[in-house]
């Protein structure tokens, strides 16, 4: 495990968000992420699929992860989301990468996938802006 | 209480996701959702704000609230949201409205406060399209 | 009229492409931009309404119209847009306002209206973010 | 030449916009799409480089034809476009793919870039929902 991988999951050990939401980092390289969080039922909405938030939480971490590994402290400014499926099976996984960075912003992309029975889909496209915060 | 805020809730209250996350359907009507989330240490992020995540379900879920509002059994297609200061206080207030509105397909704003000692500010703003669900 | 909104009109004057399409500035003030577009059969897609990128060229110049009121020179670093209604009639109004700012950035929303023999109807509406040019 | 691309053609040539803008469609496959356009004095803003609202006309164009190849007859609904660099050289590529399209709603993404002397960059990326237009 890289340097750049264990502080990220210093970092998501360190969100209580996150620990409440059981999201795991499973990756982390230079202008890459990839979160994966097992789906339990108080991830649901009412009619059994994975609530569109829980998507949405993936999706602006993910980006944020991506952004940081090449802007070090940052924060989503702002993102977009098209949710394409509904979200079933045992697992989300989220896969973000940086499309291009300059000293202080990140554009970032993000597909989240729903993994049933070994089969990945894809589930939703985020798109969004990373932010470094000035320290 | 009016029956499309009886109704409100009673979704809210299938919601799994919701009951964990703490989110109350505060305001319903035609045209026009309120959804508030009091703010507990698990919704932070590591720096003690709250989590871009907890944000952008709670305006996921007061867009979908208000398309609902005329479209009936509906999920939200996409969102797009700008975070816009760090959420601190006691809680958070979702506010949608539906801009616009056709027979499938309503397009909802919705604007996400912070309230500290009595005091609202304006933390995020999203905008989204929702999809009525053909039964 | 005032100074900001003479500087906003020499601004635009000296793009060529709002030149190109017709735009002119109707309004700028503080947090306030403005822009109203005669249409004309050039600006039409195949089934006689107004192009989308028409009414994305106005939604983009005017929010960042808006931010530089602002802000001073600044660029559109992202927007988005929902089409809602096709445009139709004898002009397109675009209405853009500051929803939040700070010393580099501003969070603008925008509606774009289409009159047609006096009564104007909302078919699009964006929203974005406006960063300042560090000159 | 395929029956597809053949059609695409006539489509750009019957929207007066697009030959307004002097944009070409120069592929189009099931599934994909690409618009070049020359850039000229007039797609300008006032420091020289292409206006975004060129850039968003190619994007919501781009996303439309990309869309339309596998829907038919069909309409951008919405985006959002992330512009990354200033739009410099000779031509602008727009280049689209669908995501994921169902019946009735294709998600598709656009990267644009410039071409100055024989050298693209990525100036832009984009992503949108096209809808099937009900005939």
């Amino acid at each position: 495990m890289n340097e750049l991988f264990k502080f990220g999951k210093s970092v998501l050990n360190d969100q209580p968000f996150s620990k409440f939401m059981g999201a795991e980092l499973s990756d982390l390289k230079e202008g890459k992420a990839e979160l994966v969080l097992k789906i339990k039922k108080e991830h649901k909405q009412q009619h059994g699929f994975v609530h569109g938030g829980v998507i949405s939480y993936l999706a602006d971490n993910c980006l944020t992860f991506a952004g940081g590994s090449v802007l070090g402290n940052s924060v989503t400014s702002e993102f977009k989301i098209n949710y394409i499926r509904p979200g079933i099976g045992s697992k989300l996984i989220a896969r973000a990468i940086v499309l291009s960075s300059g000293k202080t912003q990140a554009v970032c992309e993000c597909k989240i996938f729903s993994e049933d029975e070994g089969v990945e889909k894809l589930i939703a496209v985020a798109q969004g802006t990373i932010n470094k915060v000035s320290s």
